[in-house]
């Protein structure tokens, strides 16, 4: 169903980091469910998580061991959440960590966990251990293709991206993976997604580049407005490709670097939202014109989280009104509805607020039947805009998040 | 569909109140779509409408007409909004009023105009304008029940509610009807709802009961989080019961009013979500141990508004963790995750943030298979609360909003 999506594109290799995987059992069988990523000695990391107070335990464990100590490998498992689950989810996870420090001969601290899946129940950390030693089996640099299958869950086709780019002599690589199909509205974060490069950034300049790109990718997606507890993004960086350190959020190779990372973000998250639970339809919505982002944002994620305006590109109906009503209903200080324009791709639809003249139901609905469509609105307020993807509102969606656990 | 509903409750009529109905063929053939409510010389009334900045022109004019006089006729169409349609839109609210005033020999001011359908397309005030005299010619008391089917949508039972009680020898009645299954997440006001009461009543002491009525009924419900451009909410007193005129908002006579008004208000709105698009669950989510009503309400409307709650609760899965992730995800400034307690009707689910002991997902099963929930949630931080009414999402909200204009 993903919405023009298909197989992952070329996977380079990012000197540093070997990845392994595993059919461990987790929940369900003959499904790659487990994934270790080995970090270099003297790799960066620049992680961001959920903000949902409910935060898995993964994620409550991975903040404190990355206060203390960079990491040596991720540990990712599918399945299960481990959110809701108390102290015993915390304990769950860090037994996990120690199993995986012992095969690495290094500290417990210096490995970080993330899980995904079933909320509230506990994690089945003898299924996760025993998983381990298959996972360290099959490490390598080639793994990343692996990988991004072991973190699917409700994701019916994995995601990946890559970007090269020459610092002076050095070629330098940004390869990553994410997961995710549902319970998708990241806030100052996301899903699951890992992504590395070899360039060599100092550790300020790293979560600088990352909070940059997150904020025009991952941030700016939602499929459903359900905020997960287990979000996670996490940029690595090995410095194997030997270019001189970047120290500086500015100049040509961080401007290269920043680049190649949002790009690479930018295309995990529309992957994220082409894969959508039951998406037929890949939508952008365009806001200009507003006194703000934040009422930018505000209108942009009022017209996406609407069920009917979702149900009517389901039903590739060009219902406009219910885009017109998500906007009046939006929480922003000022509208003058009289200076609101719609469109959709390239059709105007409407104009001072009322309908455009020139619009037919022939020409929105030729709009409506095309896979992907772009919402644009002018709110002729001001010069301030805001962009951001969405999936529409399918009996599929229903049909997944009702039978999700059965 | 409609959980727990069975035809309409006795209707008591309110003297000085007549309606009259017909099948105008607005948008549909052999359809009942045309309303007229006639209220006696004298009758007061208060009314409030949507905040959706885009609120559609029978709306405005309405407003318009309030502010200038006390209506002689209510006048209502279901199979067009008439919203969205600039100007144009605002012309044909006014020539219908025009058309009825004719009719009735009063000013058009003495006309509230109010329509509910297909947002953007023009109404077609011709066929409008002819139905009324089908309408007139069966004016009655008695037509609370046809009008109660005249002002339905995609409802699939008409909606009304009756009350009596004394104030000292008279016996006086509040009697109401409504609509709406889809697009119902009213801010200050509802779908279209009309009650009518008999009692003498001051204008700012039945203004200040309504209101009171509403912020615990209309304001108190959602189905989608989609609040409509048509909202309204009328209460009419004709003061035909011949009462001491209720001169302030306190007293014996108010409170047994502002009961009686309540409970009909209340029973509407319930009825609303009881029929709401596609449900199968009636669903009551009550919030308490809050900071303030404010902070229970977003808690409140946070885990109405999920799609993945509403899934759950249409699977019948007890799927609670992801309760606990919208409550996570709530805008409220302060939550301690540890203090959260989740209870589904009698079951206790969550105590201190994590499972609670003596859950088991028997038991939880058990209450997710009745028609009607309770979804209790104590954030352990204050004495406020707040309660709240919605629907689950199904393959029918999907397969009957994606149709809506086929």
């Amino acid at each position: 169903m993903a919405v023009g999506l298909s197989g992952l594109p070329t996977l380079h290799p990012v000197p540093g980091i070997r990845l392994g995987t595993a059919l461990a059992g987790i929940r369900k069988k003959d499904r790659r469910d487990l994934v270790v990523i080995a970090c270099a000695s003297g790799t960066q990391v620049a992680a961001t998580f959920t903000r949902n107070r409910f935060c898995a335990a993964p994620v409550t464990v991975a903040r404190e061991h990355l206060a203390k100590t960079a990491p040596r490998a991720l540990l990712i498992n599918t399945g299960f959440a481990n959110a809701g689950t108390g102290a015993p989810g915390l304990e769950d996870a860090r037994a996990c960590c120690i199993a995986l420090a012992q095969q690495f001969n290094c500290r417990s601290e210096e490995i970080l966990p993330f899980s995904t899946g079933v909320i509230g129940e506990r994690l089945p950390r003898d299924r996760i251990i025993a998983g381990l030693p298959l996972c360290l089996a099959n490490l390598g640099e080639g793994g990343w293709s692996e990988a991004a299958h072991g973190i699917m869950t409700t994701d019916t086709v994995p995601k990946g991206s890559s970007r090269q780019f020459r610092i002076g002599e050095r070629i330098v690589t940004v390869t990553g993976i994410a997961k995710g199909a549902g319970m998708i509205r990241p806030d100052m974060a996301t899903m699951l997604a890992f992504v590395a490069t070899d360039a060599a950034v100092a550790p300020a300049v790293l979560q600088a580049c990352m909070l940059a790109a997150v904020n025009q990718s991952f941030n700016r997606i939602t499929v459903d407005g359900d905020t997960s507890t287990n979000d996670a993004c996490v940029l690595l960086a090995t410095g194997a490709a030997g270019n001189p350190m970047i120290e500086r959020a500015e100049g040509e190779a961080y401007d290269g670097l920043s680049l190649a990372v949002t790009e690479v973000f930018t295309e995990l998250a529309q992957a994220i939202v082409r894969d959508a639970e039951g998406a037929t339809k890949f939508i952008t919505i365009e806001i200009r014109g507003g006194r703000t982002e934040a009422d930018c944002l505000e209108v942009a994620y009022t017209i996406a989280h609407s069920p009917l305006v979702k149900t009517a590109f389901f039903a590739s109906d060009p219902n406009w009104g219910r885009i017109l009503a998500a906007i009046g209903r939006a929480p922003i200080a000022q509208l003058d509805v009289g200076k609101v324009a719609i469109q959709l791709n390239e059709v105007r639809v409407v104009r001072h607020g009322a309908p455009d003249p020139e619009y037919t139901e022939a020409k929105g609905a030729a709009v409506m039947r095309l896979p992907e469509i772009r919402i644009g609105v002018d709110l002729g307020a001001g010069h301030a805009t805001a962009r951001i993807w969405t999936s529409d509102l399918s009996h599929d969606y229903v049909r997944i998040n009702a039978e999700y656990r059965s």
